[in-house]
């Protein structure tokens, strides 16, 4: 394969990788996936070991990176809720667990409900350390599938509209998700309650990267104008006044009939999804989140092979 | 191998299967028994993933699954307690998630509290879905894996007088098991108090199909007349009135005493036994129930090398 | 390799083994250590299968055990938390289960809160049982690890005088240690608050075996005696009297300053530590901790080969 910039390397943020290690990782991902669908199963990680410390779980992050290294031919260790393991019910700094685990494995897949906790594991330790979720924080293996998902689905990552609507205040997926596409010459359509706006210092960091970034709170509209629609969950306990939650919630859900027209239009969501977006679009050709999520899985094979350099 | 007619199948009821498949499944378990005692692991599934989705505990089964798919070479992913899992937490449907999951995995195991779950998910994917208990629904191999007993305890699977004792009424386990033991010529005898007993509709279904069903609450008398015994647990909590369950509970526990004279009778159960039957049963060679545990691994690597068709 | 005397044996506690036998599993730690750092994966325990099986969790003590089988190119199949599974919540007995398990895997590593219910799994299966901690009984790896690290770290077993502080009244890992260092010529000296003191039936136990022990409260005094410091927690909830916690929690404290001026003393602790070592001790070279965590991988990589005979 080609010279790998990623050797060793933590991922803590979506970026911490350039446009081109980006690039880098989406090509190694459709190369392993022809030859995945081919073998079944790869010997590139023979005799790698990874663990997996989930102090929240989280079945389907931890369940694509642990079939992406078995698929891969490496073996797994796992702890799916780190939070009743005895040792963090001890008090075990982040810092103590992961020296632990990383005298017994070769490569950390972290999540945690504080930001800034897969930072301290990896700075305490010696393999690669891969953050899967830091509470607010990053959670840059996703922004990397979602990337793949767009690149699959259009083609290509540049010049495009993306629109992203929901909860674009607390999701941190949208924030990675965003930080990437300004890697390229795109325009974003944030469309949410005013209360779930995106922030201003995010806004201004976006559009300083770059970005065009148009603020909105009409959905129709904003689908009239996308190449890609990404949606997100709006969680009723984000909103102090239960009753914006009953008057907003209905004017964020995609349905088959808000998608009249425009097939060409990529629907994209992280799940798990509740009810924004109606299952009556599930078998339209540009409903795209369960191909997304497969996507999870080559992304992940793409970055254990590139940080264990195998 | 022979022609293998549940290439690519799911199973989801033991009635899902002809009385030949069935024949065909525990063929299959003495000839891979006999290859994986000799080997103790083969490739038959080298390269194929199975997920274990379980949205309730259930060591036993999940383990025999885990334990069969290891032992013919293939790799696992696995969800414990997948109530606790964030996106079922998050009202994930079971749909959603078994269609993520089948993006990862190549064979699904799943256990759900409600009735009809594991039909919901063989719908939502491509991939084979075992049910591995659905409520008050069916266990399929739970039904599998004692008829094997059966066969390998008594030689035969026809012209046998079985005796169910317990709880008829609830029990998942002894409904599978009578609906598969009719597709032979058997005489089935109901012990059980009549809070207790098999509902009319379902004995109703097995005179239909074939099957000679009496019904008595003399444990003793089943005794002296049955080939296999098939003891199930009575809970506590299943009786309206607690002093039912004190009146009735030592009805229904069977000990060596009881057992004496009788050595040509096998004794079955499902496990966990809490104290229906005695320890001091344990070493008659006609207690069957720990075999019968066992057979669990070798019928479920029977049924995932013919789902996977390896 | 030499000849194997563990072949098929539990190791339920300790003093199962001779002082022959631990010397053969230090070794063979040290040998299959060197060719794991070389090959990354052994081929020793291919087909064989490990079940973990915790009725309360840990994560280091399952993570090492799993990884340690892994690494000998086994399988694992793992209960993390049996507490919650449906057979224990049932009223499984531990007997019974261990039958169960027995049938699927070929070892069994168990942990349960229950001091004496290692040797109840191990009376109950043919397939060799290893005790991962029976509550305020014995934990016989931690202590071979121990001794692994105490022979790395020094060179030799015999001939040191070891300081155990803190809670040396409830921790099973100090009685296992300390039974262990008497199977060599060594001096103890004990170092603890009163009301946490090593009881007397286990010193004197000590001393017929040939140790010379030694009793203080002055860690400072300790520290300049000895060539070995094992540090253990002081908890809390271990006090009667809260205020006696808080007079006398700081005079347990390992920290730098305290250190100054012993280079040569190797200061252990089983993890997770909380406060009691303080973390500007952790870039010390005398600070053996968390090469301490790692001998446990390679302490039950010899095991689970001497076991298993392969």
């Amino acid at each position: 394969m080609a010279d790998n910039p990623l050797a060793g390397r933590d991922l803590i943020s979506i970026t911490d990788l350039s446009r081109a290690e980006i690039v880098f990782l989406l090509d190694r991902a459709d190369q392993l996936q022809s030859a995945i669908r081919r073998e079944r199963q790869l010997g590139h990680l023979r005799g790698y070991l990874l663990a997996t410390l989930f102090y929240e779980p989280s079945t389907r992050t931890r369940l694509s990176f642990e079939a992406a290294m078995l698929r891969l031919g490496g073996e797994v260790i796992s702890v799916a809720d780190a939070r009743t393991a005895s040792s963090a019910a001890k008090g075990e700094s982040i810092a103590d667990a992961a020296r632990v685990v990383a005298s017994y494995a070769d490569v950390i897949v972290q999540r945690h409900p504080a930001v800034g906790s897969a930072r301290e594991a990896a700075d305490a330790v010696n393999v690669p350390v891969i953050n899967a979720g830091d509470g607010s924080g990053e959670h840059p293996t996703q922004a990397l599938l979602d990337l793949l998902t767009v690149r699959r689905e259009k083609g290509r990552l540049d010049g495009l509209t993306v629109a992203l609507a929901g909860d674009l205040k607390h999701g941190r997926t949208v924030h990675s998700l965003s930080r990437a596409l300004a890697y390229w010459n795109n325009r974003l359509i944030l469309v949410s309650p005013p209360s779930l706006a995106m922030g201003d210092e995010m806004v201004n960091e976006l559009r300083t990267a770059g970005l065009q970034v148009d603020e909105t709170d009409d959905l129709r509209q904003a689908i009239g104008q996308a190449d890609v629609l990404y949606v997100t969950r709006i969680q009723k306990e984000r909103f102090a006044d239960p009753a914006d939650y009953e008057r907003l919630k209905d004017s964020y859900v995609v349905n088959r009939a808000l998608l009249a027209g425009r097939p060409e239009l990529t629907v994209m969501h992280p799940l798990p999804r509740v009810n924004e977006i109606a299952t009556d679009t599930d078998d339209l050709a540009n409903a795209a989140y369960f191909r997304q999520a497969e996507n999870g899985l080559w992304a992940r094979i793409a970055l254990l092979t590139a940080v264990l350099d195998a």
